[in-house]
């Protein structure tokens, strides 16, 4: 009786374990992902060729990450047959890690266009262009993806929360840059095409921001095991109330 | 003895049945989003407010399909436990429906460009852009969605390396668009906001081509148990023939 209890203990304690290393690993591919942002940011503004060359060059360790991760999901499905909590866990890890793969692409996005952009120092735009609205965009959708990675790290539904609140705002700044940038085209045709660098950027940048919202979507839906997913704000706080 | 043998085919029946249900769903779910993309696109190209209202109204029925796939996938993962090849259908099940989802995103998105549109009736574009490179795009990218899905259907490996040889022409078509776009705005500074909706437009094509490639690269790991995100087609290719 004594012998089955501790085969069932180490059984646990290596489950737990693999978990964790599991949880590790997401948050570590977050960390990465968050470095490919910032970095790509810097070298569309700084036109930085060096920075973007280096963030291009560094996707390839986050597509690793996600297959690695992903290989130890299924295999911890296979082998442990988790049910209830841990099983929600593993899908949303699933999930997360999708998540963090394509803000690794539209960093390398937005690197692309730095590199470009590096090539075209004397232009039309040189010393004209602000990139102060681009540079609030990037640091909202920055504390975004912060807050969706520490939500995650501490299954946080309060802070999960509040992160989809933001992504309204960094949506509507968005529209404000891609309306100032359509003036400024307007005004000056020929710096349409280093203009449309701009606006891929800026969407780029936004569309981190659905990731990130996406990443604290999963994080309520581990936590309270519900698909809150296409319900509006008013109506997760409201069920979240609810299940306190 | 006998009797357990015919519990456990029974319990294999049922196991067997719910799998069916949820290949069925992942079908209807990718025929509803076929047909969303294709009104989507009429929406735009024809200027029809009813059709883009349409696409709108709808974009609820495919988030519905996205959950209740997701809560069929969780179940049968708590319940019967599923190894090798029915786990990796359930996983390729999980992130099939996440990229249908947002086919379906990007159908809404074109929609709502398709409504904007029909409000600007007697502005500079009118009888002045073609909207041909736009519709090719479309059936493009439409035939590598019916293409991804009947590779899902059929677990085709074949159909689906050939979808994602597709994706890259998709690409190119679209790259060709926006240079033409942008010629085009800088020589009617006025157009600017109504090409860029066609920009975001075929923007949003492009995309989906993008998704369903990620359907046939999940197809080719579903049926060859092989991670082939992220290799080139070549090395795909080379290992579908190794494990013929």
């Amino acid at each position: 009786m004594m012998d089955t209890e501790q085969v069932g203990q180490h059984i646990s304690q290596q489950f737990n374990a693999d978990l964790e290393q599991i949880r590790e690993n997401v948050l570590a591919m977050g960390g990465l992902v968050e470095e490919q942002m910032n970095r790509a940011l810097e070298s569309f503004i700084d036109h930085n060729a060096e920075a973007a060359a280096e963030v291009i060059g560094r996707d390839e360790k986050v597509n690793e990450f996600e297959m690695e991760i992903d290989d130890q999901c299924t295999k911890i499905l296979a082998k442990r047959q988790p049910a209830a909590g841990d099983l929600r866990l593993i899908v949303t890890v699933l999930k997360t890690i999708t998540d963090l793969e394509r803000i690794g692409d539209e960093a390398e996005k937005i690197a692309r266009l730095g590199h470009t952009i590096s090539e075209k120092r004397s232009t039309v735009l040189n010393g004209k262009l602000h990139y102060g609205a681009l540079e609030h965009l990037g640091g909202h959708v920055r504390k975004m993806l912060r807050g969706a990675l520490d939500a995650f790290a501490r299954m946080d539904v309060k802070t999960a929360i509040k992160i989809c609140k933001l992504d309204v705002k960094a949506d509507k700044e968005y529209d404000a840059i891609s309306r100032q940038l359509m003036t400024y085209m307007m005004e000056e045709p020929r710096s349409i095409s280093e203009v449309l660098d701009m606006l891929w950027t800026a969407r780029a940048l936004e569309r981190i921001g659905d990731h990130a919202n996406n990443i604290c979507e999963y994080v309520v839906y581990m936590v309270q095991g519900e698909d809150v997913r296409h319900l509006s704000w008013d109506e997760i706080k409201r069920r979240a109330k609810k299940n306190k």
